[in-house]
């Protein structure tokens, strides 16, 4: 189990994510120790790593610093106090506290001007797929960090993916397929929530699963075509068409009385597409009224 | 490929869709009439299909009468029309116009009243794939009468569905699964719209495809036990820690200066599950807030 060179690590953060962070390090065979403001949760991470009390000391020596926080707010707060930057000088810290990628560029300022190494990276799994198949880390930042990195960060996920040398680009993949998730999520809670509101058995519509992911599947693919050409003509189905079908999930959510604050949200901005001109264009159109405010 | 005994069928409607379902079903042996109010466009069907101008003359003597126009208040005022109720006392009248569930009641009660035979139908396919593997068309309304015409229906859909008597599951069974599309396919549009703004090429998003469709898949799963259960408690990750990274996306989307209205009202929708008390419940617990107004 242990690797050719076992890396020093110091894991910020004791939360459920940062806890298992810290213990497939150790699983991987590195040294690992593990702060928390509360250094009982610390002590609570177990799993071959060791809790340090004081930050300055938790890092000293370390040379892969992994922060894992509620937000950068507390990152910041924290990487403030005194001795805190200078311990950290020559080192490389990996960022996986969740933020935009703003917050990233503010990171990466703060690295820059104490010399410090920074990755920032988004992952992608729950804290129990940590260290399985199911998670991804998506990593941001410079090429050469990440390289030297890598072996070591794959403790944490196999899928270890270097998106970008902007350092905002793993957080924007991450929003970017979380808002996907959280998106289609929303709409089949709603659609199983109009059917149980119809007397149709929710277990009805989830039994054709396959069916919605099947047609999300192939207007992705299309949709990242038309994008690309900036060319959302077609002879499928018009936004005009699908309009009208919008109006009858709304119209059905009224009539059985359920909330009907999600369709109609979908049914203004799809609306709003057409106000601007593409309603003989195909759905993704509505793409180009989505790029602008 | 001439049926073993051949349907008189009459296609009312020759618009796209129209005309792809009378097409069918002569390509699948059947005697088939059509009729649109623009006698040009039942011409221009082809496929073997017989255009007749008269409204009463096209359905006497058909078995069948598919029906496929732009709304129901269109077939209202057509079949109110004098003679044409009468016309069809003792036929199947399949309804094959979009609607919503409460469309399909009335034309449920506008049959009764005049003695006519009445599937409410939802055809989930685009015009070009009719009478594809793509196709499928969910009925509602007698189980007898489904029965009675399967074999003919499958010439446009060999996956022909009956889903229950209430007249209308199909079309909310329809409804459910365009609302997951449509609400699937905005969120990876807005998406693939955050990485434009933040300098990553969309098709690195895209490229993610499965990701997003993975952990969809296995929500939608969770949530259907979670359903029917009514227990949205579990260890994977609370809507409160969901919340926190829906604020990143629209965040970045106000950073970016893109349309934020629809990761606004995800996380409006989202926390409205939090102000009810859901907080440190699944992502499904939503559920709970959408089965009323």
């Amino acid at each position: 189990m242990a690797p050719s060179s076992p890396a020093k690590i110091v894991v910020i953060g004791s939360g459920l994510m940062g806890s298992a962070l810290a213990r497939a390090f150790a699983a991987a065979g590195h040294d690992v120790v593990v702060w928390n403001r509360t250094a009982s949760k610390a002590k609570a991470v177990g799993g071959g790593t060791t809790a340090v009390e004081n930050l300055s000391e938790a890092v000293s020596g370390r040379e892969l610093v992994v922060v894992s926080l509620s937000n950068y707010a507390a990152w910041f707060e924290l990487f403030s106090s005194k001795g805190i930057a200078s311990a950290l000088a020559g080192k490389t810290l990996v960022q996986l506290t969740s933020g935009s990628p703003a917050d990233a560029r503010e990171g990466l300022e703060w690295a820059k001007a104490n010399g410090v190494d920074y990755l920032d990276a988004a992952i992608l799994a729950y804290p129990g797929f940590v260290a399985t198949e199911y998670a991804t880390v998506f990593y941001a930042g410079s090429r050469s960090v990440f390289d030297r990195h890598l072996d070591t960060l794959q403790a944490i996920a196999k899928k270890s993916v270097y998106v970008d040398e902007k350092i905002g680009s793993a957080a924007t993949l991450d929003c970017a397929i979380l808002e996907a998730y959280y998106g289609s999520s929303m709409a089949f809670l709603h659609a199983a929530a109009m059917c149980k509101a119809e007397g149709l058995d929710p277990k009805t519509f989830f039994s054709h699963k396959e069916s919605f992911l099947g047609l999300v599947s192939v207007t992705a693919d299309a949709a990242r075509g038309m994008i690309e050409s900036n060319d959302f003509s077609g002879n499928q189905c018009s936004l005009n068409t699908h309009v009208a079908a919008i109006e009858h999930i709304v119209r059905l959510s009224q009539d059985a009385r359920i909330s009907a604050r999600f369709p109609k949200e979908l049914l203004a901005n799809y609306k709003r597409a057409i106000s601007e001109g593409w309603g003989s264009e195909e759905l993704p159109a509505v793409f180009r009224t989505l790029t602008r405010d």
